[in-house]
């Protein structure tokens, strides 16, 4: 079996340790699914003898009315990964922009384009700046952004993102745009209300992170291309989201509320965590979603943690990152305090 | 939006009659799911909150038990569409038999190969014979077989299916067996004790039918080449298998007497429809799983059951099928009177 780099691998974990770990590898809202969600999962599991709706009508529609976008413009997939594998199917660039370091999904649909990567610097606290207008040339097929990024967490401003897509339209170079954690910041604005002045962006979104439900398979695309739409249903199975799917869908966008509550508090304990790990003399990126970036003089950490009962995300592996760099998850007080007590506690066990 | 041209699209249905039919158009278990699957499910939402197991653990060795089958020779999908899509990206076989008439997924995902057909005759009632053989030659890269076929019904010989596998393997094809309807017939053998005997011989499989579960998706296929596993990993998302769908399974291949106890329902219900429809002066294909392919003299027919509140599936755009083929599934008596209740009224109208 092939080993994936990703986090939330607790079943390995509990594989080798026997117990469940506080997972902190994976960026998952820690005040789980919201009980309209629940219920309404529960409510599908008798649907399920019928095969799913291949166009997703409800889930678009309710979709549609909570980002006032018209339903006709979203995709909706098993995941947002399932939208990543039919967009490269689809639009089989043969030239790619990315960014260095970012989420690895992109990377791994696009096998067979040549990669170019904007180096986000260190020194710069790894922020998206207007640099990367000048690598947006002529030859590209598409541009894949993160916003907030994976696993910085660092936001990119609208007004840059505008330049961003004027550009892309000008060298005629597609702009995927992952939002996924964008409703974890606090005054995170979506670029669909964009969408009709620049037809050749697609967003990425999902309810995996926010509504606690990764193990569902949901997520879409939102794009004013409608020859793309038609295409990315073509790209694989006519049933590829599950009756339970499409009904998860539909409670979390109907509890748009859940998400600004969580935003909040997140917030307050990203602030929290960020001060503490700063207090310990780590350096920390300043992000602004359920997640944080930081470095650490320790090339072992995931190893030592994960002894302690806690996973984390060594992001070694990361084009553009180097050994030492590790991303957490923020959950709540206690997940926090445990993981910094954990960290204090290998300092002393070093010293 | 793509049409699609498979059965059980109950929503289009609903949208256009405003009420759920009579759904003879996709051959789902009428008696429904088992109430041990059901509750698998609704025990596996609240572990909807972390992320699939990539590698399936559970439910391969689950069905690896149920099979007899090696786990690690299992791989799981999301339906049995999903792994015959990662069949395709991975085989990229050039030239391919397929049987004409049959399932027309396999025509899909293997768009860009050169299809050869095998076209299974009326005069034979659709039975693949040993003519097959000599269809069977050097430079093809695979075999695309079903047993029971869709829409015929016809199970392919097990001493048949063995000839052909050795023939496959003396030319270097690869042999996909789509085994996804065999427990719905009596005696049905699958190919899985011939695993290693055959190494280029894949087995595909789903619980969807049997289960009454196709809103959940899950199917896999059994292979001996292990690199054909580890590249089914590699040939998309790692988290393709929800967690409800990966519960749903490990349940399912814990009700294997559900299997057999339904097996015997529907030949009694089987009989009981082809000879009803024998009666009627239809010519019907003797078919061995839960449908039954026939022809009659009318070339409108899913038109006028639809208005009588009933979905059957239309043959005609069937590749090797004409105008005036339809294809039912089996239910329980009650839906097969209502489908010859609304046949005879037809006639009725007509005359």
């Amino acid at each position: 079996m092939p080993e994936y780099v990703h986090g939330g691998d607790v079943y390995s974990y509990a594989a080798r340790f026997g117990a469940p770990p506080v997972d902190l590898s994976a960026n998952i809202n820690p005040y789980g699914m919201p009980d309209a969600v629940r219920q309404a999962m529960h409510a599908a599991v008798d649907a399920c003898t019928q095969y799913p709706d291949p166009f997703c009508r409800a889930a678009r529609q309710a979709i549609g009315v909570a980002e006032g976008v018209d339903p006709g413009r979203i995709y909706c997939g098993s995941g947002a990964a399932d939208v990543l594998d039919r967009l490269a199917a689809v639009l089989r660039p043969k030239t790619v922009l990315l960014l260095a370091p970012t989420f690895a999904e992109y990377e791994r649909t696009l096998a067979g384009a040549e990669l170019r990567f904007h180096m986000l610097r260190a020194d710069e606290s790894f922020a998206v700046t207007a640099r990367i207008l000048d690598d947006i040339t002529p030859g590209l097929g598409a541009v894949y952004l993160c916003s907030p990024n994976n696993p910085t967490g660092r936001t990119i401003a609208s007004a840059l993102l505008r330049e961003i897509a004027a550009r892309c339209a000008a060298v005629g170079a597609r702009l995927v745009l992952d939002e996924c954690f964008l409703d974890f910041t606090e005054n995170g604005e979506s670029m669909a209300v964009y969408l009709d002045a620049f037809p050749s962006l697609v967003l990425l979104r999902a309810y995996t992170k926010m509504y606690a439900v990764p193990g569902v398979r949901f997520g879409w695309c939102m794009t004013a291309d409608m020859a793309l739409i038609e295409a990315l249903y073509r790209a694989g199975q006519p049933w590829n989201v599950s009756v339970i799917a499409q009904a998860c869908a539909v409670a979390c966008a109907g509890a748009r509320g859940y998400a600004a509550q969580t935003a909040q508090r997140i917030a307050v304990e990203r602030a929290y965590l960020a001060e503490q790990l700063a207090a310990r003399g780590l350096w920390v990126c300043p992000g602004a979603a359920n997640f944080l970036l930081f470095r650490v003089d320790d090339t072992d950490l995931t190893e030592k943690l994960a002894r302690r009962g806690i996973l984390l995300r060594d992001c070694a592996n990361y084009r553009g990152l180097t050994r030492g760099y590790y991303r957490t998850a923020v959950k709540t007080r206690k997940e926090s305090d445990a993981l910094l007590a954990a960290l204090d506690d290998i300092r002393k066990g070093d010293g």
